[in-house]
């Protein structure tokens, strides 16, 4: 009665499988995320997969909305999409409750989120995105907490020497373009396009594309000015709010001890539509890997969709496969221990019931124990606990259960041990931090 | 600028919002299983949320199917769905790598699933389910661990004394179907499937479907026999190696000591066309609840979809929204304490700064500290340290500052003491079991 032709065993395209190696891996990473960000008081929080299309249709940018959603029709033909991100849901939810919820909001999550992408290194049709948000609060204050915040994760790792955010600002952006340069609102958001895409142009093009835009040398001159304007320079070369709202966010990140991440970058512009105030963009500035880590800034207008509310806050996104890629490269994995602690080998049925008996305990102390399911011989169990790189076995036979004296095996020194039952817990020491 | 009509602040139809406090809860129930499961030596994987859909069609029933399934088609014309369950994904992944895991494959996942259903009390369109498996080894020992694995589950909450699971074999009925009663496959089934209906019929509205199934009285006679049976009379009412696995497997669980949870039920019938051996339904017993609980069984061709390869195993599933019904009806949910361990009230950024200088270290041991984004008054950082319900708050004003001595206050008692920063720590003594 079986089929002819089998199913092929691959995932979806561009998803992964996680096998019990990936999946130990990617809750290692994220139990360091979470103990960093539950230090600075943000509380996890989570959404269904399925939120309505008019959420991501209204705010989530042309290309993400019209190439890259999987939406479907329910049976109530509700159109639906799968979250693409968790901005949306984020400001759904905090719309929801936005008179009891005490401010600021400190919020973070670690989502899966699906996208219609082309796979390719670190881009994945199914990934996960540490998103952490601060909402409410003095703006430096704020701004600053969430980028030192990202820092102590890449700290956490071990990887904050290779990281360096670049940091900018909406505002001063739009001072300078609307209100130095005298752009008009649709040139100014061609210029800002085109300086996404600067570094994939020769500068002349960059140029040309410049002019094209009708920008006249005096406007050139002003643009040249602010790139080449630096933090100390800044408020003189343009005075003005904006200006001063960056060197005051610097000032505050010095005081905390977050100088060497992070630097003022007026070439930084991310998503124009969408950020009102600092904007950041996070680079390994390693030579191996070279690569944008994550980004965020500040929104002014979150819940805008859902009421009259208003409420500014700042945040930053960070997916699990650009991290791991990161940690990869720059070889800040753990090699972890075994998946077990103690593989029992036992002569036979006598000795597995005598063994159970211990079991609740060992376990309840938080040993990870592995018990034969066939009582072969010592030799083929002695094989499976090898399999299964147990770094202890406990060996009990016809001998040891009359005894009292059970064996346990160091299975890579191969060290034996005689001992009681009521000793092994203390000659294993669980260590928490190999836990998985 | 803004719409006139804004969008609902629901969630979509038959789907949770997890609220920090929500989440919290999820969390704390799934970190117990996962300290259960993983004592047991059993492994976390996942899978991608959308599998191809024929993975579903040729095995997940059909209601399920054709009523219950989000499905979709990609722009590259593939055809895939929302798991509507886990099995589909254990099977495509064990069978991908069939030559290289270690056996027994025991695995487990908390996935969340998707099933277009009437949203109703326990029944969810979005809900996670935990899913344990074990593939391989003798079949008395891997059922049996199964079931002592789940007992323990219920004992970590403290609720196994409410549980009670009910034991079947579908090798037994269907030996006692086809071979002492005659019935013919068609038969068999429907005679099942009435069976799983009995509840919701009265007792001669089920005896008159039975007849209608061409059932005579010897049949008739048979049927009742088997449901009057007992495990002690089980061998000689039903002799045959159906009965001697049913009554091996208890006599392993009773010398497990498992045994006021469970007990054999001829009754039990669970989704006949998939399961092959032993079958497994757990029910509240209290009056209160009343409900089933979770279910599994042994499935002797997981792999058929992929490959000619047999592996024989055991599984169940065990849904959040059950359990955290079942852990409420019975108030085995935990009070939890604050989200946060301390709060800190600074006079000015000279304090704010000073402050800061200290967090790192205390971060790093574990505590969850709010500071303020806005220095308001004392009083107005206070009141915000009650809205968040901080335990404790530090001030630091002026004084403080100069002298050294910070005041740490107890929330609750309004106790004040003061303390060196560097006492700190050892005042607000971490407890793990404290954090979500």
């Amino acid at each position: 009665m079986r089929e002819m032709s089998y199913l092929s065993t691959n995932p979806y395209k561009g998803t992964r499988d996680f096998f019990p190696a990936e999946k130990r891996l990617q809750s290692w990473m994220f139990q360091k995320i979470r103990n960093v960000v539950s230090g600075f008081g943000y509380l996890e929080y989570d959404g269904p997969l399925f939120e309505p299309f008019e959420l991501y249709a209204a705010k989530s940018g042309e290309e993400l909305v019209s190439q890259q959603l999987y939406s479907l029709k329910d049976k109530g033909d509700r159109h639906i999409a799968a979250r693409p991100e968790m901005t949306p849901t984020l400001a759904r939810m905090v719309a929801s409750r936005i008179n009891e919820e005490p401010r600021p909001v400190r919020w973070f999550s670690i989502p899966n989120c699906w996208r219609y992408e082309r796979p390719q290194r670190g881009r994945l049709r199914e990934f996960w995105q540490l998103n952490v948000d601060v909402l409410g609060g003095e703006r430096r204050f704020g701004d600053a907490e969430l980028i030192q915040l990202a820092v102590e994760i890449f700290r956490a790792f071990g990887g904050e020497k290779f990281l360096e955010i670049r940091v900018n600002s909406r505002s001063l952006v739009d001072h300078v373009f609307r209100s130095e340069m005298g752009l008009s609102e649709v040139q100014a958001r061609a210029v800002a396009k085109l300086l996404d895409a600067k570094d994939k142009m020769k500068p002349e093009e960059f140029t040309g594309r410049l002019a094209e835009q009708g920008l006249g040398a005096s406007q050139l001159g002003i643009l040249e000015k602010f790139f080449a304007t630096s933090l100390e320079t800044l408020a003189t070369d343009f005075p003005g709010e904006a200006s001063a709202e960056i060197v005051a966010l610097f000032a505050t990140l010095e005081k905390l001890g977050v100088t060497s991440t992070v630097r003022f970058d007026p070439k930084i512009m991310r998503g124009l539509d969408y950020y009102t105030g600092v904007v950041f963009e996070a680079f390994d500035v390693s030579p191996e890997n070279n690569r944008a880590l994550f980004g965020g800034g500040r929104y002014d207008n979150l819940l805008g969709l859902f009421s009259k509310n208003e409420l500014s806050g700042t945040g930053f996104g960070l997916g699990d496969v650009t991290l791991q890629n990161f940690l990869e490269t720059h070889g800040l994995l753990p090699n972890f221990e075994s998946f077990y602690d103690l593989y029992c080998v036992c002569a036979d049925e006598a000795a597995w019931f005598a063994v159970q008996r211990e079991l609740p305990a060992w376990r309840e102390a938080g040993l990870r124990v592995l018990m034969p399911l066939a009582l072969g011989s010592f030799k083929s169990q002695f094989k499976e606990a090898d399999r299964f790189k147990a770094p202890y076995t406990l060996v009990v036979g016809e001998e040891e259960l009359k005894s009292g004296d059970w064996v346990l095996k160091d299975m890579r020194s191969g060290e034996q041990t005689k001992l009681r039952a009521s000793e092994l817990l203390s000659r294993l020491v669980v260590k928490g931090s190999q836990k998985s």
